[in-house]
Parts: C-alpha cells; structure tokens; sequence
C-alpha cells in the first residue's frame, strides 16, 4: 500500500488542497490524470516562501518539492481513492522560484523525484521538466504539477 | 450553443490567431487537443503589454487571460468546426509576465479560468497551473495554453 | 528515414542525455512519449549558456533550440527504436532563459520548430508554447520539452 509508506517514510499525505481560485484539483480524461500545480502546502499553511538561492536555500527547497508533490498524491487520490491505482508517474512539471544565478533547478525537484521512486518503484520513474521562474503564486519556492496513466 | 454564450457574455471569439512562427495554433491527438500557447490577441492587436504588477495592474491582466482563452477557444473551434464538441476542458496552463513581487498569479488566472466556467458549466472545470515569469512573447501580460477532450 | 535526413541537413543525433537527477529521460503511456526537458546538449558538453538578449544572441540561442529538440528525438529513439514510428510531433514547451526586455522567445524556438517541419514534413507540425524565463538549469539558455504520438 502506497499510503502505508508514505507513513513510513515520515511523510503525511495531506488532505486535498482547496484550490486557490476557480479551478479543480484536478481532471481525469482517458487514463490519465492531470493535476493542477500544487504548491508546498502543509496542514493549510505554505511552507518555504521565497526565491531558492537567496532566501530560501536548496535543502530547504527540497522539502518544499516533497511536500509540494504529496499535494500532488492527494489531488490524485482523491479522484482515484486509492493511491495503489496509479499505473505510472508519467511527467512532473518542477517550477522552482528562483534567483537569477540559481541553476540547481534539478537538485530542488530531486526532493519529489526521488521520493515518488521511493514510493512506487519502477512505476514512480517519470519524465520531467525542472525551470526557475522569477515568481511563484503567494511567493511559493515551488510549484509541480504531475501527469499519473490510471488503471 | 457555446458560441452563442460567448456573444451573451459581452465577448467576441476571435479569427484564429496565426501563429508567430513556424507551428500550428494546435494539434489533435485521440480525443485530446493541445492548443499553442495563446496571447492576448483582439483584432490582431496585443492587449495589456507588459509586466503584470508594476506595468499592467491586476484587473487588466485578468481582461488580458479572458482575451488569451478566447483566442484558445478559437484554436479549438478551428479544429474541431464546433465549441460544441468539447467535453470537457482538461487543463490550463497560465504564464504571468510578472513583477518579482507579484504572487497573484492565481487571480489573474481566474480570468480565464472563470469565463470557462461561465460558457462550459460542469464540462468547463479544468485543472490548472499558473506561473510568474520575467517576460513573454513580444511583452505579453499573459499567455495560455489548454487541453481539451473531445467527443 | 528521418535518422537520414537528420544526417543529410548537417546535424547529429546525440547519444541519449543522461539526466541530471532521478527521473528517466522519457515516458510512454498509450500512444503518446513525454520527454523530460532536454538542454542543448552536445557530446556532453551544455552549449550556448547564459541569458538571451544579454549573454547570448538571437541566433546563438536558434541554434540552442535546434541542439536541444535533437535532444528530444534522441530521447524519443531510445524509447521507440526508430524514429520513423514517429505518427505526429505533437507539442512542444520552450523555456528561455531570458533578459527580462527579450521578448523574441518565438524566434528562438522556431530553430527547433523549423527543423522538425525539414525532419518530418506534415507531422512534423506541432503545438507550441515558448515562454521567457530568468533562470533555467546549470544556466542552459533554451530547454525544451516533446510530445509526440507514436504508432
């Protein structure tokens, strides 16, 4: 069970975010999921405001990645019900808020990336896309947004 | 009849926008559509130039995401002959030309975001990211791209 | 075969990138391949690095994109075997790593987009969006991500 190591790992899956304005968590069509961009959302509050490389450091970043990509978890389970349904981690989108001399934009979505093939294994391998972005909603360190194939 | 919404609401859908470049304005693969990125394009004028936040305020920018998505639905409509035949709009992704304090992607996004809703009801709720960044094509204010599904 | 005609117009078809961190370079599901943003890699070495409009020129950054789309078809071989499967290039992201006055991302990504209409003809016509941003990974002027739609 996918939830179960979660827990095991130390991590707590979040309740479903409510998105900050007029859209879904996100949309199932055919076999995949789409989810909207999740930032690092911790029992209601944003962790690691600000640009990595200045005010937020790249460690820190990367827990903002892992709790920025159990958001995206949750978003899928609560339209799947059960995390043990998804069949593949197809694509993460990783937008890291970023000083303009940061280009560790990798290491940063190293924190979601890594923990997904902890928890799925082979199935947890993605594709991905990692960029800076000179702002982020609410000055969020990073947003993901993730592509699951469903069963 | 969604075109005839569109008029209701007070808005215009536009002549397909050409591309700036060698592309298309989109691309049908099964029974999903990926639009190109759009800009605020009326009349083949670009509305709202400029960074959103110091150059172009808040409400602006939201008009600018109406005009944006409009061109996106003119996108589909050139592929598909009819607004009618979308079942459901899967996914938004917004680019904000952004000051590098200016968190407020989310609102601007619901300019988009919330016109769909209004032309497309239930079928109109799409998942969604929205990102800062530091400029866009030709100084846009703002620039969408969506994904459809399609009867 | 395209493999020949990539040849023919004087490019080279990298070896498949390693990725800078924990994900794959590529993902299959259904008949679609998402690639993992790709840089302007050649023979190992990152190509044309720094901010366009400033550190590096118009034409510099062109060539940057048609490096890094090689890199997107070379991903899409290891994963298909040949690049005639290749039914439709679907859509393509182009980040620019950009001065916040350059407004030309269009320009820079048609290097990319011109040569896969030269590769494939017809179904080499894609989606595209091309966005500005202020940083991207190891400071790459260009990174480009592919969908494409596999037989």
């Amino acid at each position: 069970m996918i939830e179960d190591k979660i827990d095991e790992l130390g991590f707590v899956l979040p309740t479903v975010p409510v998105p900050l304005a007029a859209y879904v968590p996100g949309v199932r069509t055919g076999n995949l999921i789409f989810t909207s961009g999740q930032l690092p959302m911790e029992a209601g509050v944003l962790k690691y405001k600000g640009k990595v490389g200045t005010e937020v450091g790249e460690e820190d970043a990367k827990h903002a990645a892992q709790i920025a990509v159990l958001n995206c978890l949750a978003v899928v389970k609560s339209i799947l019900g059960n995390l043990d349904f998804i069949e593949r981690v197809v694509k993460l989108n990783v937008f890291v808020n970023s000083d303009s001399k940061f280009g560790n934009q990798p290491e940063v979505a190293n924190g979601a990336s890594e923990l997904l093939v902890k928890l799925f294994g082979e199935k947890g391998k993605h594709a991905r896309a990692a960029v800076g972005v000179n702002i982020l909603p609410r000055d969020a360190s990073v947003e993901i947004e993730m592509i699951v194939e469903v069963k």
